[in-house]
């Protein structure tokens, strides 16, 4: 599914006859969205599956309401973060008992890195820094901060910027260097790193790492085992559209797994967690990952996403995601040509996430007029409009009417209207 | 609510009328129980709240569905934490702004105990020691062991007898002891822990105390800030009714709220979260205690179990719950007395919980035979059979019933089958 010769040939009614041929048309089936919307922040927030409402029924009238406390056994609410963690396998190229589901991306990536200092000071007590992206999620600078803080052990985290990553580290993999925790994909840009080479470049640097894939689980290819990466992490919620705040995923090599040891030691963890023995036994294999009792509803309203990922080839995703993204680009470049816009995604295939950033001064006001159009991007500091493209839901009438969209917002300054200027929390 | 001369006087009827005076009795009409059922598990896992399933099909459909991104802010779901939170507070007795509802217990007592122990190293270095029950629930153990180990600075984790803890800690408490973490009732037991005598006697020993609410919150009065405790914790998901696995709570003292400072600091603990700096700085007040994005459906499924605990009168609760164990010990020594039966929760009101805890050398059989006839408690080694009683849906008759179906099952060795022996996951 290629684009020949974008910007001199299109126009909407070819867009509707590359909606017909998609592969992927049925997929839209799924999710039951609103009317009238346009929704591409699937990066932020993935749309509703079809039957959640259904299973969420399911768990609170039959499994908690009638079979209440047997249910941790006869509706498997116990098995469920490795029932999960199998699926998230399939889709991010982990092996079988790998994976979890559990907990939070951050709270995954405070065990995942306090396992992975634990190996390193063992093996290389000299190396006590941590490298990540200046763009990471945020979220994860602080929870390695925040481990940094508490070893209390000349551990420092090292920010680099993003060029250096792609170019494997020049200037930062010294042998002081213990873990890299990275991105896959840039949150803000969309920026794609390869796992791979990228993961090689660590290794002979002598340093363990981390890969968060948040913003590339369920939008790409992604062959972890393959990779020779150590732990990832990631959440559900975005690309495998788990409902919000659904839970995070860890998984660790099969070389790693049995050494894996963690702080966060709590029952769900234990070898024997209903011996209730006062004494910690780590389990075997993945279970060691866990803490504490998880949120039921939550989790099982999760499967039905990871469940649409793990029945589709990720390939014919990964190419539609771009085809999609080419034309975004293209359009943007061809039809907004007299605006200040400048598209930050990279236009490398092999560089670009399954969003569109570009940047606009005025992008908040932009923003705000297109979502009150019933056009769902978001907006991150400063002056970023996101645009994610789920290949799953999203076609290519909809990339040119959100073109088409901006192009009246842009050439009758309707963004510039006392209402758009109203800056509330924009998650 | 007193129930004179037990054992003389009271046969079925009584229990019936009984149940016709109970002033909560309408609080029943609040959950959805199955059909002849008698749950007696309300301790480990509540019953269902009779607005769940709405409450998660309007999550659904209407706040992810439809809202998608912006019900972040729209439905208000990143101020559920806080807005759970003030209800929890309501229920333990904190003050407004001293409680938010996350994650799991585990985490939470992880965040806490961090907490306790940087501020307990700043003002008191020596103290190395963390004191905490050999009958506490185990995961709370598992992690103080995750958190010293981690720390690697000296600290140790050590187990105390109950009657240590009651009797204000004669031969642990040292000036060596930083940190003492006490679950407020013993979970297998039954055991109430009195609170501020404890506390008293704790920071007469210059240590920091941490209360575990699992077993308590909802079951009876609890003044968190009256009693001068430090920090607590607890589950939503056992006499709170949130639903399975619903997350879980934290508690910090106004005098300490603004010391407290955790290692696991995620974005949702930041000052200012959508600004994506990469500088950590904590929030002021209780947002500080959150890591990341949680669980929604969950979430909101469980404020209707704060709801309705926060509408009823707690010292009501406590007299009906006493009442109901009164009865079901009384009972259990009268019309059982040939058997050999333990009651292992105390007589004493002052030190027993909203559950009956006996002993019967083939425990795990007699409670599957119960099982296997709607009646539902639970087993936990080494023998105990565990009856919890949930004052706002369970009433006397079913006390009555349950002590009646242990004589037949007593009396005439129904145990004592084949599929009564097998063990598998109880939880």
């Amino acid at each position: 599914m290629t684009i020949p010769e974008l910007s001199a040939t299109l126009d909407r009614s070819a867009c509707e006859r590359l909606d017909r041929d998609d592969d992927l048309r049925a997929f839209r089936d799924e999710f039951i969205l609103p009317p009238e919307t346009i929704y591409l922040d699937g990066n932020s927030l993935g749309a509703r599956t079809k039957g959640a409402a259904e299973r969420a029924q399911e768990v609170i009238a039959d499994e908690w309401g009638t079979g209440l406390i047997r249910s941790w056994n006869t509706a498997g609410w116990f098995d469920l973060p490795a029932k999960l963690g199998e699926k998230v396998a399939g889709i991010v190229g982990g092996e079988t008992g790998s994976t979890v589901v559990t907990d939070t991306t951050s709270i995954n990536l405070f065990k995942a890195a306090s396992a992975a200092l634990k190996m390193q000071s063992a093996a290389a007590p000299e190396r006590r820094i941590i490298l990540t992206q200046r763009e990471n999620f945020p979220s994860d600078i602080y929870m390695l901060q925040g481990l940094a803080e508490q070893l209390d052990d000349g551990y420092e985290v090292r920010l680099v910027d993003d060029e250096e990553v792609t170019a494997g580290f020049p200037n930062s993999m010294t042998d002081e260097v213990a873990l890299v925790v990275l991105t896959h994909v840039n949150y803000r840009t969309g920026r794609l790193f390869d796992m791979e080479t990228t993961t090689s470049a660590i290794h002979a640097g002598g340093a363990m790492v981390i890969w968060d894939l948040c913003h590339s689980a369920g939008a790409l290819e992604i062959d972890l085992a393959g990779s020779g990466a150590d732990m990832a992490i990631g959440c559900t919620y975005k690309f495998l559209n788990g409902g919000p705040g659904s839970p995070a995923f860890i998984w660790v090599s099969e070389e790693l797994q049995n050494g894996f040891s963690q702080p966060l030691s709590g029952w769900w963890s234990h070898a024997k967690p209903f011996e209730m023995s006062p004494d910690y036994a780590p389990a075997e294999g993945i279970r060691r990952y866990l803490t504490g009792t998880q949120g039921i509803v939550s989790m099982s309203v999760a499967e039905l996403g990871l469940d649409i990922a793990n029945g589709v080839d990720m390939a014919t995703v990964r190419q539609k995601s771009l085809a999609l993204s080419d034309l975004f680009i293209d359009l943007v470049e061809t039809r907004l040509a007299e605006h200040p816009i400048e598209v930050v995604t990279p236009r490398e295939h092999a560089h670009r996430g399954s969003q569109v950033s570009i940047t606009h001064p005025e992008g908040f006001a932009v923003m705000s007029t297109l979502i009150e159009r019933g056009i769902i991007g978001d907006y991150r500091e400063p002056s970023v409009l996101r645009f994610g493209l789920t290949p799953l839901y999203i076609g290519f009438t909809e990339v040119w009417d959100t073109v088409e969209a901006l192009r009246d917002i842009l050439d009758n300054r309707l963004w510039d209207a006392p209402q758009h200027q109203v800056r509330g929390a924009v998650t």
